[in-house]
């Protein structure tokens, strides 16, 4: 499936001079190899690859920044690349350049456990912090599906299981290192918890999906683990009944850490792949974290709330593996759900709404996925009123591709009309630009334009994304 | 005294064609009264006013556009105003211009309890949008000392005593109607609690001090009234010992809601104005939300540290009037503090450093206090590591006055070190545009001043604030 842009073929090629001062400076850590630029020129989305030209594994800054800078001088394109695990075609190399792959600066930085701050290097992934600061009681709880790195998680504004209680990337970051379009490097932040001294360049590069400049370094808030942590599934006759709960749980302010919904298909995904034995109808994967009193206190709530609504018992997970393993296979859902159907593309729905209007837009969504016909699954951040709706989709079917798309319209439409947006945490990429336009207006995409225009005036950085050409 | 600026004397006359144009629309609404635009040009800054050359009463967003419309026109400054209480000389027409009062624009435009978020006016304040939530079981935690605006609170990234908790302004706005520098109406963010779509213009708004743009309407996440809530004032031996505490259970992860500390001389301060009875000596007041057995448990704890400190046992505010009389004395202390030397004004500090460098960065300001003999008094968000040393500073003795200043440079300049920020959240404002830059670096300044360049391109949004000549 080709990349939805007519820039796809206005390649700005990478001079002979630059490369060769890029070879001189990163040996074999500059590579034109064919597998390594198509490995390169793609995510997880369903768009064929566009290989970037060159791909340049950094190191630190100053590498990123010397790229970045050789880049501004001879106006061609530069991509930063984390772990590869974008959905929406951030990483296709639309107008050619340059791949920044910042995998190798895979360094903690520095831990600050009594400030509960750490800062770490782009590459570094989720769950590599996670295991550095286990041993210090404190944990960080963004956690998108894949194990993506901190600077790809920045980079579009990432969230997952745990934003209900703990917010977003938005929420998480107190400061970065980021190097701009003209290869300067900068710093935005502080280690203080809040400020207000000047614009805010942190939450303007967070999900600015690479188009402003290259994230570098991280410095990110941390939380002790909680005392008592505590894991359920509660079984419901229909996912409107699971929704309905989650909605008044919210409304009634109760602090739960995780509210995953999962339909009859997702968990036949994860059984299959995980080796579970779930029952294969609408569920919610709930998690409680606090005081051993508070965390019982919130399931009681949670509990009697279910039960109006015909939920089953809960069924705790009584060891911390066997939560673990719940948690492990909620994350491993998108490729566990793949298998479901070989050869297929996963074409993932993304939209938020308010917490009110949840359950409408899941049923709809629902009853039009179903006359579709086309295999499906869903799973939902639905404490955020955020949910993923996904079609598993032959790459070949010109018509499927088309139906699929149709649908993810009618979605995104609702979710609009409804007071939400079209992207509660994948970001635009290429798939979203249009929808970006409907939803913000044209007088805000202006704005964000004319910024884009003053800190990136040769349009090198990511070029072809966020804005519709 | 003079306000820190080379631009007080560039003034750009507004030309008689648009003034005529200002009658014709706003009638009595757009005044040239002296004592008009003396009060417009000033807050509760040090500084004398500055006043504007007109002063427009907005009704509605269209007024706002149509009057930033014609300034843009005719290349006129526009300073939006709420209620006056900016405390670093964001109001002054330093460069003339006209005072866009949004004090009218007071109407809270719809609320969705549902969904806990509601849309207000500019000029609606603090206290008018929890009365008026107040009977659906939601409030609004965002509490700057004064009655402030949301407008205001949104433009300077406000805070206050419950951002421990609930974050700041920053967290707690969901979307913003903002009129542009070229008078154009967008609308940024959505009600959907989170989103990945495109460049964050709410963070970029909240914040700039009025200087990228106008907002008229802000959309607020809501909190469910907590099903307990209790307050209780702990006296320890030093100002030290309560900051411990403080630091020990920020660190534990206590969810504790305020936490502020008091100094003898604020007590002695809110003693006066407020005739309370308490010990003139450091002092924490407290809050803790929640269930009431979470409550009961939070309260334990910190009694427990508390005592670990020399703090004396708890008293609790035993009703909810006694509890709000409490909060409205710590509420009302810096005018209470201004009654201490009369004549004077306050030159409040407001830095913010990491939590674990919170007690030196106290301990040497005060020790400085101390040896310059001007009478000061302390208060602190000290939850976020964020306090006010506020010296009563008389206005018309030069030297105090540069004494004064002295001693701000070495706070701010030893909470940069630190870690930390110039500003938790009072702003940049006319006073605080070195700290910036020495506290961002040039890098990032010159990127803030790219963004305002690219948004208002003829310098009329509440110019000579934020960035220096």
């Amino acid at each position: 499936m080709n990349a939805p842009t007519p820039e796809h073929h206005l390649l700005r090629p990478i001079p002979a001079d630059m490369l060769a001062a890029l070879r001189a400076r990163f040996g074999e850590r500059c590579s034109t190899a064919a597998a390594v630029r198509e490995q390169h020129g793609r995510g997880e989305s369903v768009y064929d690859a566009a290989p970037p030209e060159a791909v340049v594994f950094c190191e630190s800054t100053a590498d990123v920044a010397f790229l970045v800078g050789l880049c501004h001088q001879h106006a061609v394109p530069v991509i930063p690349f984390g772990v590869g695990s974008s959905l929406e075609g951030h990483l296709l190399a639309v107008q050619g350049g340059v791949s920044a792959d910042v995998s190798r600066m895979n360094h903690v930085v520095q831990v600050n456990a009594e400030d509960l701050t750490v800062t770490v290097q782009a590459g570094v992934t989720r769950e590599q912090v996670n295991r550095e600061i286990k041993d210090l009681g404190l944990f960080f709880p963004i956690d998108p599906g894949a194990n993506a790195s901190l600077g790809g998680m920045a980079a579009t504004r990432a969230s997952g299981t745990n934003a209900v209680r703990y917010g977003t990337m938005r929420d998480n970051v107190l400061g970065l290192t980021v190097v701009t379009a003209s290869g300067e490097v900068i710093h935005t932040g502080s280690r203080a918890k809040k400020s207000a001294a000047g614009y805010d360049l942190t939450r303007l590069m967070i999900g600015s999906e690479g188009t402003l400049g290259v994230i570098t370094e991280i410095t990110l808030k941390l939380y002790p683990l909680p005392e008592a942590v505590s894991a359920a599934i509660c079984h419901f006759p229909s996912i409107d009944a699971a929704v309905q709960t989650t909605i008044l749980l919210i409304q009634m302010g109760v602090p739960i850490a995780r509210c995953e919904l999962l339909d009859g298909h997702a968990i036949r995904a994860v059984n299959r792949h995980s080796k579970l034995g779930l029952r294969e109808a609408p569920m919610l994967l709930m998690e409680f974290h606090g005081s051993a009193a508070s965390v019982q206190e919130q399931a009681e709530t949670v509990q009697a709330l279910a039960r109006d609504h015909g939920g089953e018992d809960f069924q705790w997970a009584k060891t911390p593996e066997e939560r673990t393993r719940l948690w492990a296979a909620r994350h491993q859902a998108y490729f566990a759900a793949l298998q479901l159907r070989p050869g297929c593309r996963c074409q993932s729905s993304d939209t938020c709404v308010p917490i009110s209007r949840l359950a409408e837009s899941i049923n709809d969504s629902i009853a039009e996925a179903e006359a579709s016909g086309i295999p499906y699954w869903i799973v939902g951040h639905v404490g955020d009123g955020n949910f993923h709706l996904s079609y598993l989709m032959d790459p070949n079917d010109p018509q499927e591709i088309a139906e699929v798309e149709r649908l993810n319209v009618l979605m995104v439409q609702r979710a609009l009309r409804l007071g939400g947006t079209c992207t509660g945490e994948h970001g635009i990429g290429l798939h979203k630009m249009g929808y970006l336009l409907e939803e913000a207006g044209a007088g805000a995409v202006a704005m964000m334009r004319s910024i884009k225009q003053a800190l990136d005036p040769k349009n090198i950085m990511n070029p072809g994304k966020v804005f519709a050409a």
